[in-house]
Parts: structure tokens; sequence; C-alpha cells
């Protein structure tokens, strides 16, 4: 197998595209090669099991969804107490923004739910990815360490679940939701 | 047709099955039949469509989450300031001891993002329910508007998500998460 970096990054964009309109059980090698117009068994080289396909999406989802470091900084220069309301709202823009992403990302967790194989590679990801923002919380100064964190992604889980699928409060602004919340905690 | 609603009740429960464990791709008339144990078209007689065989796993799931009176009466009597947190900590308890439930109502959610059919007749059920939960609230004295109310199925549906797929902090107790949540809303 040659690596071919570019041609790695369009297989996993195919995952991505697979999870996101036709769920995780439609994830096949095959719907990838098929997607990418690449030959049949390329994606097979290049992630040798579904978990290892599964991954690939995962980490290609989280490079996508990098928050751009002027906005961060934006963010930071801005008024003391808002601060923590601004990055969760801005965390909330960009996988509102990303339908796609979002589902896959849910997606990636209902796989991991029905296979060992997959939540063996999902976990560890995704928790390296937790520890990440409560690293970015801290050297940026927002309050909270990790179970303040948790909350806060569980918080934004359930709002895409709801805004993505089913709005339960269709008139409501989701950046508004995110900001109650965080005053909430806040006030504690 | 003859309605005969125990087999409509056996239907429903093998479509919430089918959506646990396969995913809402995996959820075609043909796929109950075979789990029910009944003749090729029973479903279909009984859900002609698939956004109707939806909708009656939808109910279905609701009917089986419907929380014990008794236990209610419970929460109810115990003191002041904690029975919000009692009650959504025993809503999590269901949803965590049904997972097959809960996953199919991720499932159900995503389906509809997936079709305007399915989002059609799943949309106005789930405010439905919303609406239910609102006056439940308001009846039983628990504080929160519809607002309220929201964040909490929000952060719920995401803690749910989290610890029936692949779990952030898996050491930590999820009804204190609950908890903490509950209490930092009661202090605003």
């Amino acid at each position: 197998m040659v690596a071919n970096p570019a041609r790695r990054v369009a297989l996993a964009d195919a995952a991505i595209t697979v999870l996101g309109e036709q769920g995780a059980r439609g994830l096949t090698h095959r719907a990838v090669d098929v997607l990418a117009g690449l030959p049949k068994g390329t994606a097979s080289n290049y992630f040798p099991s579904r978990a290892a396909l599964l991954l690939g999406a995962a980490e290609r989802i989280f490079v996508r969804l990098t928050p751009e470091d002027s906005r961060v900084g934006e963010i930071e220069a801005s008024a003391g107490d808002d601060t923590l309301v601004d990055y969760v709202q801005y965390v909330l823009e960009r996988l509102l923004a990303a339908p796609q992403l979002a589902l896959a990302l849910i997606e990636l967790r209902l796989a991991a739910a029905r296979s060992a194989d997959v939540a063996e590679v999902i976990a560890p990801f995704l928790r390296a990815g937790l520890a990440a923002d409560v690293e970015f919380h801290r050297t940026h100064g927002l309050s909270g360490g990790t179970d303040r964190v948790v909350l806060l992604h569980h918080l934004v889980d359930g709002l895409v679940l709801d805004r993505l699928t089913v709005p339960l409060q269709p008139d409501r602004d989701p950046a508004d939701v995110a900001a109650e919340f965080v005053r909430a905690l806040r006030s504690r």
C-alpha cells in the first residue's frame, strides 16, 4: 500500500457522508469506495477493519470541526463573564452549521454501542478529546474542571440532537438555550 | 383488516427491537414481520407506511417508559427542594434501565432527520409529549416552564446518549450528573 494522505482524507470524508446520510449500518468499505469514486478495495487498504474506518471518520470529523484561532482569540478578548457563553455558542454554531458531521458523530456513538470492536477504538479517541477540551478550558481561563466540561458536552449533544432532528421548540434560538444553561452553571 | 390490539403491540415491540439493535435503516415492515414471527404483510396491515410504523414504535416506547404512580407519589412526598432532582433521576433511571427503548428514541429522531414523511408524524408526537411533561411539572409543583423543561430534556438526552454508547466518565454515577445539573438550574 502506498500511503497517499489526500486519498486517505477523501475516503474519510466519504465515510462521514455515508454515516450522515445513511447511518452507521450503511457504512461499509464498499459504500465508501463507491461514493469516493475509487476502485473496490481502496477503503480496505487504508482502513483494514470497520472499526478503523469509523475511527478514520471520527478523526476527520474533529479536524473539520476545529475552531478558527482568530474566532477563539476574539472570544478570549471579549468581556469576562460571558466568555464561556460565547465559547459554547461557538461550539454549537460549528456543529449546527455542519449537520452531516454532527449527525455522523451521533452515529459513531451508536455504532460503538452495537459493537465492542468499534467501542474499543472510539472510546479512547472520544475520551482523549474530552481531556483536550478540559485542558483548553483551563488554559483559556474558562471556569470548570472535568465535571463541568462534561455537563457542557451533554447539553450540547442533547441540543444538537434536538435541533438537527425534531426541534421541540423550533422558534427558539438554540444560542439562547446554550446561554441560559451556561449562566445557570456560572451562578453556582 | 381485523384490529387485534395485542398483535399491534407485538408488532410495535418488534419494531422497537429492530430500531434498537439495527438502527433506523434496518427498520422495514419485512424485518418486523420476521422478528414478530408473523406472516409477511402483517406489519403493513397495521402500519401502512414506514412513517406509521415509526409512529407506532414511538407511541409504544412512551407507554413502556410510563412512570409508576407509586414512585411518583413517593417523590412528591419527599422533601421540597430535592423533588426535581429525584424526579429527573427517576426519568434517567428508567431510560438507562431500558437501553433498547432509549436508543430506539434516538434512532427515531435520526430517521425523522432523514425523511420529511417521518418528521411529519414524529414531530407533533414529540411536541405533544413535551407539552404533557410541562403540564406534569406544573401540576406536581416542580419549578420550571417550558424553557426549563426543554433544558432538562436536552441534558437527559445528552447524558443518555453518552451512557449508553461511549461514557466519557465511566466511573461517575449519572444520577450525580443529573443532580448537579438540576441544582445549578435551581440556584438561578
